[in-house]
């Protein structure tokens, strides 16, 4: 077992909240990723403002993914001594402009300076109705997954050969399925975004519903395998798959089905993405 | 100014709610703050188990500061890869237990390896009054902290010249004075924990309220400059000075007076305590 799981289920004994991407508790959802230098980016991939931006957009996510609406950010930053004031205006424009974007009010936090540029975000939603989980998942659901995925890690490849991307790429500017998720979410059986990899993913919505994965056709490694996607993953009822397209339409969102939810279990078998 | 002031003022704009100890909103406590190695501690000093127990209290002291009641935490946890099972399983425990001892639901959170140990909480907190801000301070209002401090940072001195403290010492063991404040909530005018440092959290308070100190008599130092203290700051009227020190001898907590506030300023001369 993977050491980050290890130490997670160390806690799970507690309840069995932990595992969706935000608890729920009332009419809130609370969620924390953190968002760390040569773990989840280098800083010679992105700039101070793209970093800010992204810090809190992969925080978001787990709200969105949650069907929740984000409210309030805490942040906790690290910082590097070396940092110019400019290059913190920078870094802090990045975090008030995706908090502006998604409605977002930052209510306070921690700074302190560190040997390099790690960030912790917490995010409370509000929700008033069903929030999505990974729980659900019946025999015979279909599981599908929004907009393209595998970009996210050819991109991550060109980073690391030295390469440069594009500053709307998808790594750089992750787009979030918020309007999608608001219209689908109750037709939904269960969803997440896909964070660690379309793989992973399902590994993990296998596990949580003990249920396997007939996949419609085969998903080649470097797509099922590419981490940071922010796309949803998502499994309704063959009963709702007009709807669903309906819904999918109107708010532009493409999706292409991975397959039905079967007896069995499914294993990811990616290596961590993590760098 | 400071670099880390600097960065947390860019989120000033936005509301003045940043700056307490945690946000309120509606009647719940939001607080949040970093517990990273070499910043706040270092690995050889602290055993896993006291680094999680403390990464727990130095948050938790927050919400007390506030007068809330800490209700659930998520957590943020970067760990070295060299970490054993056993190790993480000492760290989850100084975690659980010290969630325990203040009747907190550890309730989510994320986990990434990383290069060293870095620790992140956010405590959710409830309040059905009123809450204890840095806010209120009036002319002749008399100040006072709570316990002894001085002794964190001689421990700290010695640990830092390779010498080893007390498992019960205040340096790894912060007593927070959650019963006194809520004893003495409403009595006070304001308060904070004093986590930076005596004459640097003195000053935060006389900044908040445009106010002086006239202080009682002259406090050294190495006493007024010794950080991560976790006792508390408090303000208070004259009026309710014989109210304040009944509840303190009944919660057996040592009160000393400071001063009392006056118009002008104060600013606090310490070096910032982080090394």
């Amino acid at each position: 077992m993977n050491a980050e799981y290890y130490f997670i289920d160390a806690f799970r004994t507690l309840r069995t909240r932990i595992g969706d991407d935000g608890a729920r508790i009332g009419n809130r959802v609370y969620s924390k990723d953190l968002f760390f230098e040569n773990v989840h980016f280098k800083r010679r991939w992105l700039s101070p403002y793209q970093i800010g931006y992204k810090a809190m957009i992969v925080n978001i996510s787990d709200a969105v993914a949650m069907n929740a609406i984000p409210k309030y950010a805490l942040l906790g930053v690290a910082m590097p001594k070396s940092m110019s004031l400019h290059q913190m205006d920078e870094l802090a424009d990045g975090i008030k402009d995706a908090a502006c974007d998604y409605g977002i009010e930052i209510i306070g936090g921690d700074t302190i300076g560190n040997v390099k540029l790690d960030i912790s975000v917490t995010i409370v939603s509000e929700t008033d109705g069903r929030t999505l989980t990974r729980q659900g998942l019946k025999n015979g659901d279909i599981l599908a997954y929004t907009g393209r995925i595998g970009t996210s890690a050819r991109e991550l490849r060109y980073l690391m050969a030295g390469g440069k991307v594009h500053s709307k790429s998808r790594f750089v500017r992750p787009r979030l399925r918020q309007r999608f998720i608001q219209k689908t979410g109750r037709h939904l059986r269960c969803g997440m975004d896909i964070s660690d990899g379309l793989f992973s993913d399902l590994g993990k919505l296998s596990k949580a519903n003990a249920k396997g994965i007939a996949f419609t056709k085969k998903i080649p490694k470097p797509l099922g395998c590419s981490g940071e996607e922010y796309e949803m993953l998502i499994a309704f009822p063959p009963g709702k798959a007009r709807t669903i397209r309906r819904l999918a339409a109107l708010t532009r969102t493409p999706l292409r089905i991975v397959g039905r939810a079967k007896r069995g279990k499914f294993t990811n078998r990616c290596k961590a993405h993590h760098f």
